[in-house]
C-alpha cells in the first residue's frame, strides 16, 4: 500500500494499522487480506483460514495497545463455507469480538479473503514504529519460528505440531500491559529482521540485535531461518532497560543512532534476504 | 454475509453499513469487495474500478446520511497499477476522503479489491432500512437504468454513454439532507425491486410502488429490465408525503400495512427474478 498512500492524510501504510480521533477516542482500524495458494496452502482447512484471517487482523491492533470492538469478513464462497463460519465463531468467541458486517462474493479461480478490524486504543498516544530512541533496548514478545515449522509440517503432511501456522495467536492483553511503557511497537508479521528494520526506518534509528540472545526463542537449529519467517505475530517493542523484569518479554538488542544500517546482527548487516514480502 | 452474521452483537448484514456509538458518536462501517469478470469487467481501465470500489462504498455511507472520513484499500496487483493509483487518487480528491491504509497482495487468477469505508453519522438516530411505516411514501434519488445502459455500452464497445457504470456518484450531499426526514433509507445497488424489498422486510411493510411513477426514471421502453438492474446507487427512501417537494426526491409510491407480499408493483408482485444477486 506504500505507492498508494499518496493521499497526505493518510497515516497508515502496508500491514500498519491506522489511528484516528474519532469523537476523542482513538479508532484503531486494520485491513489484511488473503489470498490462497499465497497467505494460506491451498486447500487449507476453511476454518482455519478464517481464524487466521482475524486474528492477523487482531495481531495488528494489539500493537497499537488497541481493544478489539468488531470485524468486517469479505468471504468469496466455495463449496465449504460452513467451515469457514465454524472457524469465524470460534476465533470471534476466542478474543469477544462482534461481526459486524461484510461482503460475500463468488468467483472463479484462488479464492481470496478480507478482514477489517476496528478497535479503541487504550493508551494515548497510540504506540506506533516511529518512536524508538537511542539507548532503548529491544524486546520480543514470544518464540519466533514456530509459524514457519508448522507451515512445513502442513505442506509436507508429518505428524509435526502446525497449530502457530494454522491458528496464530494475537498478544492482545500484553499489547495493551505494553502501550503505557513501550517507545516504539509492531507485530512480527514478515520475520523478525525485516520487521525490525521497519521500526528502525520509520525512527530513523539502528537496531542492533545480538544473536545469542534470540537463539533461545528459535528452534534448534533454525535461528537464522527463523529470523527471516513471518507469521508468528508476536510483539516487537523498544522502551527503556528492565521491561523484560515486569512483563513477559525477552531482550534481544539495543537501539543505536541512526548509522549507515537500519539494522545491525551481531554488529554486521544481515545477509541476504531479511524477510518475507508479500 | 447473511449466513455469517450469527454473532449477536452484528448490526450489519450484506451491502447494509454497521453503525457503532463510538466516543458518543456514531460510526459507520461498510466494506465490499469486487471482482473481476463479476462486478466489474474483464479488461476494464483500472482507474474506473478503483473509483467504482471507492464509490460503492461511499453510497452506503450515503444511506447512512453519514460523512466520509476514509478508506482502506485493498489492491491486488497487476501490469496497470499506476492506472488503479490514477482512478483512486480522483475519487478520494472528488469527495475529500483519506486514504487510511490497507494491503497490496499478489495472486493469480481473477483480480480481487476491497474497500472499507469510515463515516460519521450526520443524524441520531441513524437511517436504517427498518423504519418504514404504513402511511409513508416511497421516494427515489434519481434515475435508474443508467448503469445498465453504461454496461452494455461498455459490454458491447458502443458509442453509447457509458459513464454511469464506470463512475458511479454517491449521494453523499442528499443523504445527509434526508437523514432527519426519513423513516427508512438505503442506496439501489441490487435493483430498486430487489432492494425496495430488503426495506419491506426489515420494517414488516409491504411497499406498493406505481409504474407509471417510476416510468419516467427508466430509459425509453427500457422500465422492467431498470427496476432489476443493479448499480445505480441513488438514495431509496420512505417518509412523510411532501419530501418530494423539498428535495430532489420522485414519489414512487406508498408503504402499506404487512401484507402477503413484501412488494406490490400496481398491485401485484413483481413477476420473474426482482433484481441482482452477487
Amino acid at each position: 500500500m506504500r505507492a498508494l498512500a499518496s493521499d497526505p492524510a493518510a497515516r497508515g501504510l502496508e500491514d500498519d494499522a491506522a489511528v484516528l480521533d474519532f469523537g476523542g477516542e482513538n479508532l484503531v482500524l486494520t485491513h489484511d487480506t488473503m489470498i490462497e495458494g499465497v497467505h494460506v496452502l491451498e486447500g487449507q482447512d476453511p476454518a482455519d483460514i478464517a481464524w487466521k484471517l482475524v486474528a492477523v487482523n487482531l495481531s495488528d491492533l494489539a500493537a497499537k495497545g488497541a481493544e478489539p470492538i468488531g470485524v468486517l469478513i469479505s468471504h468469496m464462497l466455495g463449496t465449504d463455507d460452513h467451515r469457514f463460519v465454524k472457524g469465524l465463531e470460534e476465533v470471534l468467541g476466542e478474543y469477544g469480538v462482534a461481526l459486524l458486517g461484510g461482503d460475500t462474493v463468488r468467483g472463479d479461480g484462488p479464492r481470496c479473503w478480507g478482514c477489517t478490524a476496528i478497535g479503541r486504543a487504550s493508551h494515548d498516544p497510540v504506540p506506533a514504529r516511529s518512536g524508538a530512541k537511542p539507548g532503548d533496548a529491544v524486546y520480543l514478545g514470544g518464540p519466533i519460528g514456530r509459524a514457519m515449522l508448522g507451515y512445513e509440517a502442513l505442506r509436507d503432511d508429518t505428524e509435526a505440531d502446525d497449530t502457530h501456522y494454522r491458528r496464530p495467536v494475537p498478544q492482545l492483553c500484553l499489547g495493551q500491559d505494553l502501550a503505557p511503557h513501550v517507545s516504539a511497537m509492531m507485530d512480527v508479521s514478515d520475520g523478525l529482521l525485516l520487521d525490525a528494520s521497519r521500526i528502525a526506518a520509520a525512527s530513523n534509528v539502528t537496531l542492533s540485535l545480538d544473536r545469542n540472545l534470540v537463539l533461545p526463542l528459535a528452534p534448534e537449529g533454525r535461528l537464522e531461518d527463523a529470523m527471516r519467517w513471518g507469521d508468528d505475530y508476536v510483539l516487537l517493542c523498544t522502551g527503556p532497560e528492565g521491561l523484560d523484569e515486569r512483563f513477559p518479554l525477552t531482550r534481544i538488542g539495543k537501539v543505536d543512532a541512526s548509522g549507515a544500517e537500519p539494522l545491525l546482527l551481531d554488529g554486521s548487516p544481515p545477509e541476504g534476504d531479511i524477510g518475507y514480502t508479500h
